[in-house]
């Protein structure tokens, strides 16, 4: 018998994904699944923090871009898929109390409260898949690692609780691709559109590019400088921050898949 | 009596400045002259090397950008202007014999043949208002020199007798500003649009920045990287090498100016 576990099948559509989760048939990450679609950071908080967060991501539009808010207590998002329900369609969940990460739950069932906003952000997968498709290739995806993320000295916009300093993301390339990857990314600004910054680490307040915050550390090679996008960390942290008595996020790999088409979300 | 010459006026209508230069009445470089109109390099080549030369220019569209081109023998280019007569409409010219600068005219009267095609090529004046415009602050500018420009070894793709390396214009900025230059110079394609590098200059064949191979030196900061753009020097350079016996350029920084607006350049 053969010891290695099935590749879990890729599904083509968001729906049938989500409805695989909501049964309990699907429990991987979500990278690779529904080529094409959006997959969306799940951040949830309380109605008394989600008015000053919502103000937070107005305010950094770069690492926050909002693709779907709910209702409060509403855990669906009709805008994102006429099935969505934040409770049940992602496959794991980190749960904070305070700041602090107190569990992990496989639904929201029994944590939800009916006081609770779900706000989904726009994820790099998207950008991503416009580079590769565009023949930039992206060493942390050939190689399955993580991307390499950092803490940068780059102040947010500090909205009431919400506060903190931008987290990045980097992708070595040569310069001719690094330049192509700014014209492809600049069409993305629902996803963290173009970079903040390439080159020079130090210059943002990175001090050792070989040893990343979050992430897996990636080669730069000689001919190769690091090109820095804002992060979807960067809201999670300010989020913990804030240390609102309870909050949820995706546990990470974990996304929403939305039924918003990647290509849907290039402004031109 | 003052002995400083007065300052050129400043036309507003490319019409008007024309007009002036066909007259006589206006003696001097066009940077500046009619804001918001585009300008153009000109090339003007004998029919039998035009044909090659037009190929030469839609292989290479990035150093090479054609904004119009007149019929053979015609020195009119409605396109770019119902009056423009390139014989008479700007206020120098370069002769050259088989390659070799053998004059300067002040127009083409005596000198024009019934054979001759008439090439108005983009210039980095139309990107370089966009970019002050946004905010972006050009240092060569601001010191009043020309741009630093540099051959590369980066090879054009040759079309018959026309080939040769390209060459580059130099503008240092800091790595965010660099980003947002990239974005606004994609939107002129046909005035050299995206930059083809930046960083080392030695990964494009560039031995010493400090010593442009046209041009003034402009210094790089710091905190700075040089941002390269193919360059209207590549064509002229080009035609240099191929020695057609006859051809004639404008003299440097006596531009083409025409009827088409920068905005109208931009495709998106």
């Amino acid at each position: 018998m053969n010891a290695e576990s099935p590749k879990p099948l890729v599904y083509a559509e968001p729906a049938a994904l989500r409805a695989a989760i909501r049964a309990g048939k699907f429990d991987a990450h979500t990278s690779g699944q529904c080529p094409g679609y959006a997959q969306a950071n799940l951040a949830v908080l309380p109605k008394d923090y989600a008015a000053e967060f919502l103000r937070f991501c107005q305010l950094n539009p770069k690492p926050c871009p909002i693709l779907g808010i709910s209702e409060p207590g509403d855990p669906r998002i009709p805008a994102l898929g006429a099935d969505v329900d934040i409770s049940t369609d992602i496959c794991g969940y980190y749960v904070f109390r305070n700041g602090e990460m107190t569990g992990e739950v496989a639904n929201l069932k029994g944590v939800w409260r009916d006081d609770m906003v779900a706000f989904a952000i726009g994820c790099s997968f998207s950008f991503e898949e416009a580079l590769v498709e565009g023949g930039i290739r992206l060493r942390h995806i050939e190689q399955g690692r993580n991307v390499a993320m950092y803490r940068t000295n780059i102040p947010t916009q500090a909205a009431g609780r919400f506060s903190g300093p931008t987290v990045v993301s980097m992708r070595p390339m040569k310069p001719a691709d690094a330049i192509r990857a700014i014209q492809v990314t600049s069409r993305f600004p629902n996803v963290h559109g173009a970079p903040i910054h390439f080159g020079d680490p130090a210059a943002i307040g990175i001090a050792d590019i070989g040893t990343p915050d979050f992430g897996d550390a990636v080669e730069v090679r000689e001919d190769e400088v690091p090109v820095f996008w804002a992060c979807g960390v960067t809201p999670q942290s300010a989020i913990r921050a804030a240390k609102p008595p309870l909050s949820f996020t995706h546990k990470p790999g974990c996304m929403l898949v939305t039924d918003l088409r990647n290509s849907q979300l290039a402004v031109f």
